[in-house]
């Protein structure tokens, strides 16, 4: 991969005298350090090079091939590559996959050239890379684009689609004043892949943060290993989601999207942060770069400019999770010094009183040297409208101190266009996170303080590997649930007590046994839905209503199967538990709010599979209703080591046996606090 | 109101050489037809216009007096303008009641001198009046700012806080490129308050939807009168939700902030957009402004310059509950003769191929005459990138085009700073949205299409006004279960069966008349959580547990009390209805989702009461749990009527009889699709 970032030598082949072909030559050819050579048989020399007829020609050793020749000649080339030991080749041409079946068909036999040859394939279909920090612009961009960006950013970009990496980061640069470090696009992905990419950045000491906007993830699992265990904080925003989206998706870059609830889940549980649109990716992004030291639930003081800006602040913060600091006596009498007297000041600290007495700048700098002495402060989200006074601001100055004190700044403004811009580059070079919408500020300052920082979880549990124990049901297929909770109960999973009946006589003395009221199932060959049939009796409270609900159930049957009895449970509520084996993501668990209610709006986690009690744990904490384990009313409070130990055998047994694709524990009651399994159902398929 | 909106003469009390006095006279000045006077003891002539020593003083009729005077001096200043006839007053000075209790008390005074002398009041604490359609400036903003301000809009805003209305109108103008006709800057709302402003808004022609950024709203019931039987949109953004927020609304402009759950679902059901930061508010509001007659679930063509955008755009509009269109055959077969033969067209449609063939101007254009045609198709979301070609775009040819064709337009640009600027000023002529980020623009879009346009609802019913059934128990005080069912039934809501029980044998003889299981519950004078306490035996399936659940209810109540005997009903699922009377709205009606997951996520709608059964059903729709009214799963389908007609006759009762204070139904048990009140409580508190 280092052949594609950091090349001594590059073949430009499809250089030519004017539109991509030259802007991309122009870019390579001033990147300093790099040798370039342009091919094209048309042309004795370009851009005052010799200019090659083929790659074989070129004298010395090429690092790096980038072809914009058409897509028909890109197989012949990609030979020749290969003969002459060109160990990366990036393919910027269109015309591929994303065109349909012959497409196809062309990227394939292009990675078969590649695989023979122990060659990389970066593209097709895609921008290049951009390295503003180290001026290398391997793209075919015009340099008006590669001119307009600004440098000093520390945030890197993964794109997937080719147009919108160019005119996006135009967009970025000359309208919203972003500074990004590296760009990389990736377009229809046949071999070079968001793994590799990330696993680039996250060494390079220029990024702080990435960011990646993805059509696809086929491998799935590693990028979330990489993500979960990296330094540096990972944003995603993962498109082809909806019916009509992943439509889309597989007609521009033929790409599978996957299970978007899957994704977010694993996304979320591997702490990388997701966004909906490109430019929320962006400014996520730098924010998590600029402050990835911010504390969770961080205590904020906000300085202002304007009241209602103060009151919306807090409503937003607290939104999200984060706490209007509470600023000391100390902090509140050096304040009120920079008042009237007739305004007490209080966070959010309305500043306009101050700013008519003292002006704006010595306002804004005087009040933040006060709040960085404040113990209880984590950041200062400043705000100020940008209008003609507003270059004398000493941004700089007020960043500087409050980084000596170990405190963040986050700043948004209104103002005047020009003001605005200038105050961009300066924050840029005083690396602050400056917003125009006050929303979008605290989203993106939220996300920082959710940011586990260097807190790497441990390293997952390897598979137990334990083998199906002896005496379980044929494994291939559906499994009835006597024989899934069997198979829950051989790794230690709680499972309700229950029994087979041959008659109506075994099924009276369980009740003599356990006490009324009993249920009864009726278990069919291959049947899974067995509400639907018919065949669950619940809560039969007495001989009578038991003996209706037998005869009920052996009319359903028609001499068929079995019949299950159980002691009716009075849950307070009930669960899901459930593994899956996903195609991008391997085994994973998923744990969900269970009934009706909850099945409307579903309400679920999920982790990879195996994993350890502190990863369960957390997955409880991310359901939308974990206030109900900490004892919701009169409820007794949840048990959540034993859920999570359950979570975590489960994960373990799906994990060991390769034929289980999937498990569901549906419902786990919670009686006092504890979870028991109800029913379950396995599905083993051999693998192919 | 009209002699603030269109006056013939203004006093500006307070003028001056310099600073804000300056600029308001300068303003003032400046407006056609309107005769300025000067009063500042201080100068003989301000501006070139004879300056008068007080308001009496002033020769001719003043229709509007503005006052920029220290807030000690305004008493007097009222009082003489009392006695001038003055029938409208701006104040535009601070220092009143966002103060503390002095200037609470002060304009207390200013109110008491006002209602004397038949005067409206407006601010104090605010920036005025801007009218950019008529050129009326009747605030303080320096020139700069109201220069700059674009004309042609037709969104008017109404913000309380005054330091935002400038500096807002400032960076909407310079760097958003929107434009709006009026802007009304509240402050404190002594008097005038957003009720007054909006029945002159909404008869403003150059009106055509009305966003408001609220600090409280104090006559929250008329708002939501005006706003529900309104033929234009209103879109709010109410602040003071949180916790910290409502504190800061205290001391900024001394607002009450109400229950925001309320609120936002009264919102809701008046058919109000809600917004959550300014800029958000305002690209909203002239949405709706420019697309007022976009179908619900409008059918969506996406031409893009970019497939991951196209892709993006498919995923948020389906998450908005918009539609991709369909495009017929014939649509698609002129598409195609645009592009390469290599790439056929489908919605969305990537326009590069065809772009790099004819330009991206003329791609642009005939694209879109193509999809105009489409009878499949609402609304055309047009994506460019701006740069040095776009200047060719005709976007006044093809809105106009559309227009004709009974079709809205959206566009979202990415681009170069200078291009988006020129191509903001073409938006404004052609009344295109223009949006920078593809997120924001279709949720703008979204709420145009779920605005209920021209379909205004029916007139709300009147109160029946029947007295309390005579036998009922003393009104005053809180209801036990047994009176407050009493009441529910004499308004024909369904109650579950229940008697009173002197001893064990007519509890028994219950069993035997409805069959078990039972429930028995102890009723104690004054007590309402039965539950927490005790007081609720559920499932009792036999005459063993009746027995020892009698006992244990009669250990818990010790003699007092009685109770009450009900059959188990199995209830597929429960809600909770509800009866309020609000400081802000009057009474309301609640309507939410129950059992013990779904309270810890509420899942509530709310409309004002007495209400129709076309309001009812819609508050159901509302629910986020709305999937189970339609027969989730083997569920029986829910009675929508019944359950309808059931809050109708709660609203009704609780609107009949004003001592009601609060009414709790929970649960109203569903089953076999039937609504059942199970359990119920009144609240009665003689009016004060």
């Amino acid at each position: 991969m280092k052949n594609y970032f950091n090349p001594s030598s590059v073949a430009v082949v499809g250089a030519s005298p004017d539109r991509t072909g030259f802007h991309l030559l122009e870019n390579v050819k001033l990147t300093p350090g790099v040798q370039a050579y342009p091919v094209n048989p048309k042309y004795p020399e370009l851009a005052g090079l010799p200019c090659y007829p083929s790659v074989s020609a070129i004298p010395g050793p090429v690092d790096m091939a980038i072809l914009l020749v058409p897509a028909r000649f890109v197989p012949q080339v990609l030979q020749e590559c290969g003969e002459k030991g060109v160990g990366a080749v990036m393919i910027q041409s269109a015309g591929f996959a994303e065109t349909g079946e012959d497409g196809r068909l062309l990227q394939e036999q292009c990675l078969a050239i590649a695989r023979k040859n122990g060659m990389r394939l970066w593209g097709p279909n895609c921008m290049g890379l951009v390295d503003v920090t180290n001026n290398r612009f391997f793209t075919f961009m015009h340099s008006h684009i590669t001119g307009a960006l600004a440098s000093g950013g520390n945030l890197s970009l993964v794109v997937q689609s080719g147009m919108l990496s160019a005119g996006f980061l135009a967009d970025l640069a000359t309208r919203r004043g972003v500074a990004v470090s590296m760009a990389c696009s990736l377009g229809n992905k046949m071999d070079v892949d968001e793994c590799d990419v990330l696993q680039v950045l996250l060494d390079d000491p220029s990024t702080q943060a990435v960011a990646l906007y993805l059509e696809s993830l086929p491998r799935g699992r590693l990028f979330l290993e990489l993500a979960e265990m990296a330094d540096k904080p990972v944003v995603v925003l993962k498109t082809g989601r909806s019916a009509s989206g992943a439509k889309a998706a597989m007609s521009h870059t033929a790409s599978l999207a996957g299970n978007a609830r899957l994704t977010d889940g694993l996304l979320a549980a591997a702490g990388v942060g997701t966004a909906r649109d490109f430019h929320q990716l962006v400014d996520q992004g730098r924010t998590l770069a600029l402050l990835p030291d911010l504390p969770a639930e961080a205590r904020v003081a906000v300085l202002t400019f304007s009241g209602g800006a103060g009151i919306l602040s807090c409503d937003l913060l607290e939104d999200r999770g984060l706490r209007l600091a509470e600023l000391t006596q100390e902090s509140l009498r050096a304040l009120a010094e920079l008042f009237p007297p007739w305004m007490p000041p209080s966070n959010p600290v309305d500043l306009w009183p101050a700013m008519e007495q003292h002006g704006v700048s010595e306002t804004l700098e005087r009040a933040a040297a006060i709040v960085a002495e404040d113990p209880g402060v984590d950041l200062l989200f400043m705000h100020s409208f940008l209008g003609a006074q507003s270059s004398s601001h000493n941004l700089k100055g007020i960043q500087d101190n409050l980084k000596a004190k170990g405190k963040a700044l986050a700043f948004w403004s209104l103002g005047l266009d020009e003001p605005i811009k200038l105050f961009q580059q300066k924050a840029i070079e005083a690396g602050v996170p400056l917003f125009g919408e006050l929303a979008r500020a605290v989203d993106c300052v939220a996300a920082a303080s959710a940011w586990r920082g260097k807190n790497k979880p441990a390293p997952r549990p390897a598979p137990s590997g334990r083998p199906l124990p002896e005496g379980l049901p044929e494994p291939e297929g559906v499994w009835d649930e006597q024989g899934s909770k069997q198979l829950l109960a051989a790794w230690d999973i709680p499972v309700v007590r229950e029994l087979v009946a041959e008659d109506l006589a075994q099924a009276e003395q369980a009740a003599k046994d356990w006490g009324w009221p009993l249920v009864l199932k009726g278990l069919m060959p291959g049947e899974v839905h067995k509400t639907e049939l018919g065949l669950v009796e619940l809560g039969i409270s007495g001989p009578d209503e038991l003996a209706a609900a037998w005869d009920r159930l052996q009319k359903v049957m028609q001499g068929r199967g079995k019949v299950l009895v159980q002691p009716q449970h009075k849950p307070e509520y009930e669960l899901i538990v459930g593994f899956l084996r996903d195609p991008q993501f391997g085994p994973c668990v998923m744990l969900g709010m269970g009934g009706v209610l909850a099945e409307l709006e579903a309400d679920v986690a999920f982790e990879m599979a195996p994993l350890d009690q502190a990863r369960a744990l957390a997955m409880l904490d991310r359901l939308r209703g974990a206030g109900i384990t900490k004892g919701f009313r009169k409820l007794p409070p949840l048990d959540r080591e034993a859920l999570a130990g359950l979570i975590c055998r489960l994960g373990d047994l799906g994990a060991s046996l390769p034929g289980i694709t999937q498990i569901d524990i549906n419902p786990v009651a919670v009686e006092r606090g504890a979870p028991l399994a109800l029913d379950a159902s396995v599905i083993w398929e051999e693998p192919a």
